[in-house]
């Protein structure tokens, strides 16, 4: 969902009148969460993928499509520091699309799912009438993995703003290939106390100015600090690409100075985390640049309603 | 799902390797069941809907496509006799479809859910790059209304097979604003024990075949019995229509005859209960026509794959 989305999914949410007892999350975080009992709850996320939006199938494989479909909810999962549980596949198949390409798009589905016991449980096979272009939709489940699924809401001023691996230039490989960062965000969790957790999909501008939003503070990164992938290093504007691309799926969190102090003491996982700015009371998200000047910064990742 | 694809279905059901603990009922029913603790458990399933397949967006108001989405998912709620809870659901926009759009949809998505008390509670927003077909994907999660869902694996030969409502014709207006048979479904399950259930979405030759296939059993209906919707006596072959014309939403299920007898003295529903046939041990459908005759019935409702 990018920035435009957002607005309206704001006005979806506000239309809702959801019971907190019964739907503790709902629309407007990375998993709606569905309370079935007192004690057990279930978490829910669902995401639409495009031909030649998401992926083109000119140059991707439907194994990579599935792999891909997948790996995008299971970052949902991972963005709540929740442990998937199962999935349903629904798509819709441009004509002459039969059961070899069904059977290459499951290998896919189940490469992914396989990596984290996600089993794929059910699904729809539909097929366009005419020359249209295929499209699949993941809906996912998962559970808790500690007391509660962190959410975007909970960023505190002073805050250490944290990410996993390296961002920017996801177009070129990485967006049909990622690991998506369930492991680590479980592991992160279990450590110390994270404040605010969300899944980079939109691009860090985009996605750190959710997590502002939905905590009503704001943000300064440090420019120097952020790591650019290999691919963005290459691009024109490295910076802008790490700031902006999209499709990076890391993870994007914060907790206090003294956790983060102790994460990085303990953090012994393959994925590098690393500091890259602080949250603040600005109500604004600000960058510090190279040179040393501050700026302000935008949103910048796809905006689609506009 | 139709016929053709039911073989790929089963294929998919065939590679996975869920527990029967943590997955009761997979790949194949109306819905999949996950079994969160030992005694809580969620069920869920997910329907694409597609412009010009589905429905015609020239001729349906956003609204109604909003309300079919739903409703389609609330009946395979409803063919298991589970309550639906909540529902999440992912759209692919066409070019030029804003916030108007957005609002119609989501006035038909509610209007459906608050009938059942089944919440949105997230979803996705995607767009096209170009000139393609609106889509929609509603993902569900119900609960099971009794102890166990309703099955189609469990007609017994000489069972009485039942119908809600009656058949046929529903493409002239009904597909665009049927009433899910939810509640008739849990008010059926609770007065009598029902043997087998599914809602009938490809037509009742189709689905009573799935019944049989999934219970291994055959089935004789007797023609004069069915329930010709009043769209249905319209068409050239009222009967061939109810046998085939799909998307009627109605229930097909399957009891004993002390249960039916049973079921009949006790119901009270504004939805009439037709008996329509017996479950046999003959491994094929067959059908008595008006004239007494007996022939094999094949399922004959849409076949994408072929």
């Amino acid at each position: 969902m990018s920035n435009g989305e957002d607005e309206i999914t704001a006005w979806f949410a506000r239309q809702s009148r959801l019971s907190k007892a019964d739907f503790p999350i709902g629309i407007g975080d990375d998993m709606a969460e569905i309370r079935l009992t007192c004690d057990v709850s279930v978490l829910i996320t669902t995401d639409m993928l495009l031909d030649s939006v998401h992926f083109d199938l000119e140059k991707a494989t439907l194994r990579q499509v599935g792999y891909k479909a997948m790996a995008v909810s299971l970052s949902d999962c991972a963005a709540m520091a929740t442990v998937p549980v199962a999935a349903v596949v629904s798509v819709a198949l441009p004509v002459g699309f039969g059961e070899k390409e069904l059977k290459e798009l499951h290998s896919g589905i189940v490469s992914a799912g396989d990596k984290f016991n996600c089993e794929l449980i059910g699904g729809d096979i539909t097929r366009w009438n005419n020359d249209n272009p295929f499209a699949i939709c993941v809906s996912m489940l998962s559970r808790s993995s500690g007391d509660k699924p962190l959410r975007r809401s909970g960023a505190k001023v002073g805050d250490s703003i944290c990410i996993t691996g390296s961002l920017g230039g996801s177009i070129q490989k990485k967006h049909l290939e990622f690991e998506p960062r369930v492991k680590e965000a479980v592991k992160i969790a279990q450590m110390v106390t994270i404040n605010s957790m969300i899944d980079i999909s939109d691009g860090l501008s985009s996605d750190l100015n959710r997590i502002c939003q939905a905590s009503q503070v704001g943000a300064v990164i440090d420019a120097v600090k952020i790591p650019i992938s290999d691919e963005a290093s290459k691009e024109a504007d490295p910076l802008s690409s790490a700031l902006n691309d999209g499709e990076d799926f890391e993870l994007l969190f914060t907790l206090s100075q003294t956790d983060c102090r102790e994460l990085f003491k303990k953090w012994c996982g393959l994925i590098p985390v690393t500091q890259i700015g602080q949250i603040t009371d600005a109500k604004k998200m600000q960058i510090k640049m190279p040179d040393g000047q501050i700026s302000d910064l935008q949103p910048g990742g796809y905006n689609h309603l506009r």
